[in-house]
């Protein structure tokens, strides 16, 4: 029996698995793919360019038929990209890091579900405010930008909060037992980054899909230092959790000192335009220590659906 | 149907709740009466001296014929004191913050069950290397001391880890939902502290108790501040998670600078001195925001395990 929950039922898909549209890696093939596998597929709409965005969405659409969605910054982007991406019928729209009030309604209005990722309880209720039609109850957990709130003692607060609107949870959760538990926290399905990110149909270069693989969670941490020596616009109040770095172990609890440093701003950028993976961001979640190999994303919803059921039945009943 | 795990089976209880031993608060009545509720109640070794818990043991023992245990700082307690409070039979001893090694014979020889509360995945090989029965994986949503890894991804690693010795967890779980996802996590259990800090018979203040339930989990921060300002021995790596206040709020990111002025120590111990509750440490997790009225520990203990096996069967069941 597939898990049911008011997301699987309002998106009429299989599974309760959203794939966190990660920029520049959740393209077209990783989102239908996801889709294929019976839950949420997202490309990423965030900073890639209208040339990149709309070359995703048309793969995507020309991958699956079953529903996809697009991510996007509300700090970053306008009205018009929202207006232009919703031609390309997206079931849902994902809106994180910022005030989503601006495009709600162009969003509902396009028949897409509105869904409003949040990382406080008063980001929470701006969502709320909005009309979205999902809440994604994001902890500190998940990789790449986000708060400082913890998914296990989060989810229900906001659930708390948002009910009847449903809520999903993001953040540190990469395999059936996360997702059977956020299910029991209340939430009405998970949002997954960083196990989606080695799978075989997303944007990774095999380099980096190596380094995540061999990385633990201890690896990982969370600050602002390589959004500040790269000059990425983010409001300063989101952190990012990547892979820990010599740049970052130089610069920790110096953020300041360095954003007013420009020669090493400046060398960093020019060490950083190879590409180098010693010093990038590598985003990659709390999770990580579950994560130990790829896989192809399509087999991966099953897997995961199946073994969250699995664990549902099994706890407390030993 | 009762929640079994392989910690109720151990210990003989009916539910998979343990008291965290909380240092002041967990004494020999609130210890007892989560025992009687069908919990583990755990009375605080920690920091009291022997007068105080000579006394909350016998307390405990009076008050209920169930399973009881205690809990010590390993970084703290020596070896007379663990073997002169093992005269009073605890069913279990929990050792938390530091290196078990060197307790661990003597507890699992006087047929006491050894559970060890590790931070970090090397705490965790520790803990199994000393024979642990049960790995308690803390997460840093917890009150008071702890880590920095988070519930939700580092419980599944450390039973990956701990595997096939059973893995209870702590921090952020508050009510039936968070048991039932630690349960879908693969622990066999949960240890709870704020939530028992407000019940009625943990000895705490009225007035704290006041604090904590208009307080929410946004007001709470880990840092070391407080412990740096009193002169506490914690190790440093250790920090607390409190309510926030005006000394933290003056000296975050500053611990250094404070760690070296003695003046600025001095002062607030002595403005510390008469137990001011704008200043004094309030412990305090991260699931606050689901902790809004007090409660008995007994009722409490019961009422958790219901909702969690409510939790459970009801998760993707929509």
């Amino acid at each position: 029996m597939a898990l049911t929950t008011a997301f699987t039922k309002s998106l009429g898909v299989r599974h309760p698995i959203v794939l966190a549209p990660m920029g520049g890696s959740a393209g077209g093939a990783l989102a239908a793919a996801v889709s294929e596998g019976g839950g949420l597929g997202m490309v990423a709409g965030g900073r890639s360019g209208r040339e990149w965005l709309g070359r995703e969405l048309e793969l995507a659409a020309g991958l699956t038929d079953r529903p996809w969605g697009i991510g996007f910054l509300s700090w970053e982007v306008d009205l018009d990209t929202v207006a232009w991406a919703l031609e390309h019928r997206p079931a849902a729209v994902l809106l994180s890091f910022g005030d989503p009030t601006p495009f709600a309604d162009r969003i509902r209005d396009a028949g897409a579900r509105l869904m409003v990722q949040v990382t406080t309880l008063d980001e929470a209720r701006q969502a709320l405010d909005a009309g979205a039609d999902f809440v994604v109850a994001q902890g500190g957990e998940a990789g790449g930008h986000g708060g400082l709130r913890a998914t296990l003692p989060f989810v229900p607060a906001v659930a708390d909060l948002a009910a009847p609107t449903p809520v999903l949870a993001a953040g540190g959760i990469a395999d059936g037992r996360g997702l059977a538990a956020v299910l029991a926290l209340g939430a009405a399905g998970a949002v997954m980054g960083t196990r989606f990110q080695v799978s075989q149909e997303a944007l990774v270069a095999p380099e980096l899909v190596k380094r995540l693989l061999a990385a633990g969670s201890e690896d990982t941490e969370r600050n602002r230092v390589l959004d500040i020596a790269r000059g990425a616009p983010w409001p300063a109040h989101y952190t990012a959790r990547t892979l820990r770095n010599a740049v970052i172990d130089r610069w920790r609890g110096r953020e300041e000192e360095l954003r007013h440093d420009a020669t090493a701003q400046q060398t960093y950028r020019e060490a950083a335009q190879g590409g180098d993976l010693d010093i990038v961001p590598i985003w990659a979640g709390e999770a990580l220590d579950l994560i130990t190999e790829t896989c192809s994303a399509t087999d991966l919803v099953t897997e995961i659906a199946e073994r969250a059921e699995h664990a549902l039945a099994s706890a407390g009943r030993s």
